[in-house]
């Protein structure tokens, strides 16, 4: 999702129709990366879009949002087939990492206003919706688009749940504001159509009060092997020639 | 000017005002590339619109239409200035492939039906462009897009207008429909804006009979150099895996 960027209008799986001085047309939706990263989806979007017009190619481009949970049905049946949980500045994912900064005594690292609204899924629905673009498969020539993410939240309302979800498990959580390393609106509309993947049979897991419970439970089990330094984000969109921070061995 | 492939709509400069849904906002124009290299094009634009926001960098992104002519006052001042005139396949542009081929008495090649519509601009209008662009830069953080032709013509156009000034020289100029090696619309609507430059100042070179005489006049100078086994287009977009040929030395 991160591909769209935080457009003033609503945006749409994909496509947009237009019309523009009394003429219409439906136009891929225009893209507002606002990192390297979600840039070389763009790219990847664009280049497989040209593919099926010029070759006859069928694609899905799942546009997902932001994956929060660690935990599937399959990963569940034994210790051993536990997925990573990245809850460092890179890698991690924002709810993930509010978990882990509760269950280790840190303050919720909010950037900035906290106002940022993303669409969010969790883990088991990821698998989900890879699953049925799999058996339904795109028409020939076609690209086609999804947005695969269930609900919307900003920060702010992810720092409330976890700090709610936190005092239930008797832990004392704390919110502090840190700069923004990003470059990006923290207040701004935000409005994403995410129905084409529920038409195809996707059963959301919406983030419940038991989620919370059992991520933070998980974040509490293995707190131990927490690297606490790991938890400030150390690189900075904003300054040039800012480098990650190595940590001494 | 390929980045914008042939959308039903207007085509703006860079950017476009859309009301979607009751609420407004002006989001990069959507691009609809038709090949490997226009689609490099739209990368280097994302990218550089990415930094533009991030670091403040200042960039005029030039959309450039198809450029005709080959003599500028500058290389015209001594013959071993001339610049190339590239007439192949992959090369070369509309109009100077025609100006070429009515040269050496191959007929003109048009692809499909000929409908195919763009932008046009005379070189000596390019380096004005160039010219003006840095005369005029960006304001800090803004990335600027200026739609940098001057007219717009089908190739059917183009080859009557060399069939014309062809036989005001002798030539008998024939033209042929050759299977499009291009994944393109061969019949479409096609406006594209092109004020920005000329607000600057840009003063164009429209294509004039006096011109097309001068270009045909310089393909018939240099004929003997002509290899006519580049002419035929020998790259095909629509069959996977068709390689060039390469001619025997």
């Amino acid at each position: 999702m991160g591909e769209y960027g935080t457009p003033n209008i609503d945006i749409e799986e994909g496509y947009i129709t237009i019309t523009h001085n009394g003429r219409t047309d439906t136009l891929p939706y225009p893209k507002q990366a606002s990192s390297f990263y979600h840039l070389s989806k763009v790219h990847d979007s664009n280049n497989i879009a040209f593919t099926c017009k010029a070759w006859g190619i069928r694609a899905t481009d799942l546009n997902q949002g932001v994956v929060y949970g660690v935990r599937t049905d399959e990963t569940e049946m034994h210790e051993e087939l536990y997925n990573r949980f990245d809850y460092d500045g890179i890698f991690g994912t924002a709810l993930n990492r509010f978990c882990v900064q509760a269950a280790v005594g840190h303050p919720l690292t909010v950037y900035g206003k906290g106002g940022q609204t993303r669409g969010y899924l969790d883990i088991r629905d990821t698998v989900q919706c890879v699953e049925l673009a799999i058996a339904n498969p795109a028409q020939r020539g076609e690209f086609r688009v999804f947005n695969q993410f269930t609900e919307q939240f900003s920060v702010n309302e992810l720092a409330k749940l976890v700090t709610k979800a936190g005092e239930k498990l008797g832990l004392d959580v704390q919110t502090i504001s840190v700069p923004n390393p990003r470059v990006e609106a923290e207040e701004h509309y935000y409005n994403a159509k995410h129905t084409k993947l529920i038409e195809l049979g996707l059963k959301p897991h919406l983030l419940s009060d038991s989620l919370l419970d059992s991520l933070l439970n998980v974040a509490i089990e293995f707190k131990d092997r927490v690297d606490t330094k790991q938890i400030m984000p150390n690189v900075s969109w904003r300054k040039i020639g800012v480098k990650p921070k190595t940590v001494a061995a």
